[in-house]
């Protein structure tokens, strides 16, 4: 696997998501699996969003991980322009919890899937996104067999 | 006012939500508002949304009526490419009421705003569309005005 | 534009809601858009804020922008005296975190509309207000077409 | 008791409510206690309510009884006008069960109550105006527990 | 009115309600109405409650205002007991915020009702028994109708 | 295990919740498990409820199983009469589909537990309390241990 | 009853979960009733989870009671593979207050029950699991009736 | 691509979900990809699921998509057991419309993901499936950006 080339691209509809997005990258780094990270939203800079997304599989992106929070419509765009998976991550909110975020994400309708992780569930996004990159890379799946045989035993 | 050029865009995430907005172009028909009806999903055309939503204003339009459901984007992805006031109208769902299409398009993040009527309130997107149009055509204003009159001896 | 004369009037049920509102001002004071700033519950003052909401047409007005939180009736209350358009802001609560200011700001039944923005949305409902004023002022819409690409290069 | 003046004033939104109301008028009849009957919406007849709450308790009303679905905010509004006591009756809503009405009508701010029974608790209404009544008509009371006496042998 | 003997009934379900519902004893002071207030879980001590409950119109009471927080019962069960109207005061709770209090009070089955008014509210149970108390007691009702003018010119 | 003696105690707040109950008593006689079905009202027949629940016992049932929905309080009256174990079965409501019936079943206060099923799990209800009783009674843990592994094998 | 031998296993999700919990032990110190106490994710470690619970029954356990939060699914796990009555102690959760906790705990389909107590109910969750005990032991069963008695005149 | 070897493993809690899911099927019948059916509960048949799950990986499976409702375990106890991406559809339930199922399912802890799709979404579940089956075949990759052109000209 070459370090230099990102597997996966994080992207966030801002940077104070940022704190809640770090289990991820740290996740991603304890993988050693190599990840860009964006800052966009797609309402504030949509046609940044359009290009970054429309070119993800085409730099070598395996695996989209979008956060936003409330009406958070992050995922979907990305997903509208790209042919590969994407996993959205609901930001907590601090009038309803994450409820908005969360149906926001997860109600696609018909054709353009964002599949979803918990409200924060920044570090399951980076084991689903490893456990995506392991369906192909024998050693990435082995680090994801290891990473569950430790909890076990934690 | 040119009865030929649409003041009013009404678009639409698909062409199941049509039943639920002819009460929409009907009022606006009473109001003698030209308007023009798309169908296009957010997340199958967003090409076509983008373009549509991006030129709405050159075309002479002064305010967007958007209806989606679910995972309701549409409004948001039509804000963030327009200059005009954008009216959203949540659809019901089957399984949660209206209540993920509503916080989909009420909860906008800063910046980029969508004003919601009530889930399915086509009409009054109507009449929310045909109040802002009547801010500069007094005679739009007064049908309104009788509009009310009328509501309050019927 | 005759900065002397409002063009908003920004109205909500006690002063306690100001500090939640004062983002509408400052975005409204960037737009250069002359504003009135009424404080009145539905409830406890409904004869002020009913010849208030009557005449502000009548005073030079082009918009309402009602903030209320709990059962949230400024907003609908004002609609129902006033023929211009009406953003409602629903304010966040304590108990229900705002669900309920929502649900009763938003949910208005046919024929007098208040198009709601997020809850505490307070700035995008400055965006919307001027995008209606933007739809019969150029100066205005160039500025939001500005503010736009702003945030698009943020 | 002159049974000719009515003492409890049932004011509903819309005449769809008449369906869900007709058992807070039979069992008003059942408990031989007079009413009136309004049909006018908040919304779209304020005035006609403004007029017709300031003046109930002049004309020997005692208790209001109001019926309103969605953004219910005719008990809010008729409350805010009488120094009678106001009973809130939340219609069940097609998309939100009624939840939008029961927050629109429960959650009044400080000063103004609105006394609510359950989603569509017409009977119920009935009887909270009667218990009223009866705190000064011991007749009335003495119907009340002959009620609760039948229902505990039924 | 003989201030000696109590008019109102407050029942609260915990001493830890007591600060919530000290808006309700001021309210009342300030009205000059006389209350008694007893603490007592319809959980923890039915029978007392039943008592209570049972033998409080003998003992002269008018009104009953009940206090609980989550499967809040005491409402209901005070209103099985008593032919009095019941006010219900759903408590705000940590996990659901006051929502599981609220449904437990409000949606009281057929034949028994609870009226309730908002989460935590306590001040507006007052006025709402006053209100209550007002329509026998003439010096009562100008006291809620000089209550409402002082707020209108507030 | 004297069949004549019925062990479970079965009550319903009205004859309308006998359908949905149903398959707790199917359940219990496939068990093998007597049991006795009361229909009561915790609010229309507060005292009948009260002397059943506080005999409960006294007469060798060993588990309650407790049906009722919108403010379903009766789980919770009899749970404060009786030293057994209460199961509560939250109805399905018509509007907001049985999440009042849970939340006022399940969110009782410290002290006096009801246990709660699914919204309408009359089945369970009856597993549970079967469970109850193999506690002490090695035939019927006999019979839930064959009933699960039934089920693996079906 | 031998003290040394553990009546009710207390199993939890996390040992985040301990404070939470602590009322459930010191209850169960108080009716001098035994327990063991695991700490085991279903998910992290489903084969421990798996013995545990497995086994339970055959080391002398009666009850059961699982504590968890979010998509809280120790309790049906467990009650997959043990014959005795398990009783759900949904955690509470920061976004979501515990809804989510208590939802995937109370709604288990039809065959596999796990009776809920409340969000955070530790202490409930000792108290139904003691009456469970008493069942058959009529020590406890006193012990039962002594805490309902000491409650009532506290 | 071998056809006779299933890449996707579907799972569903109960044969009752066979209709949801059939889109699922017919999805991944379009994009050639071979998938294989199995009807077990979390619940009823949590060892069948456990071996199952732990084997899929090693039969060939690339992806699990986990069907249930309700208390939905399913997913999450499949993702135990697996190293494979999990995608979860929650079923849409007759009570709470299906946000038991969607909380139950999404709300995963720390470590052991399931990523969700829309309630009801077994058309997504089928297309996220193939997006992640495309991250290493780039036949599947076509098919997906083909899939989206022809939405995109629909």
């Amino acid at each position: 696997m070459d370090e230099a080339k990102p597997l996966v691209g994080i992207i966030m509809g801002s940077t104070s998501d940022m704190p809640a997005m770090e289990p991820c990258m740290k996740q991603l780094d304890e993988f050693g699996i190599p990840y860009e990270v964006k800052v966009a939203s797609a309402h504030r800079k949509p046609a940044e969003v359009h290009i970054w997304a429309e070119t993800a599989h085409e730099r070598g992106m395996k695996v989209i991980v979008a956060a936003a929070g409330k009406a958070a419509h992050l995922g979907g765009v990305v997903a509208a322009y790209t042919p590969l998976p994407v996993i959205g991550v609901p930001m907590k909110t601090s009038d309803l919890g994450g409820m908005d975020s969360l149906l926001s994400m997860v109600q696609m309708p018909s054709g353009v899937p964002v599949a979803c992780v918990a409200i924060n569930g920044a570090k399951n996004a980076a084991i689903e996104a490893a456990q995506i990159i392991g369906t192909s890379d024998p050693e990435v799946l082995q680090k994801i067999i290891d990473f569950k045989q430790a909890m076990a035993e934690a």
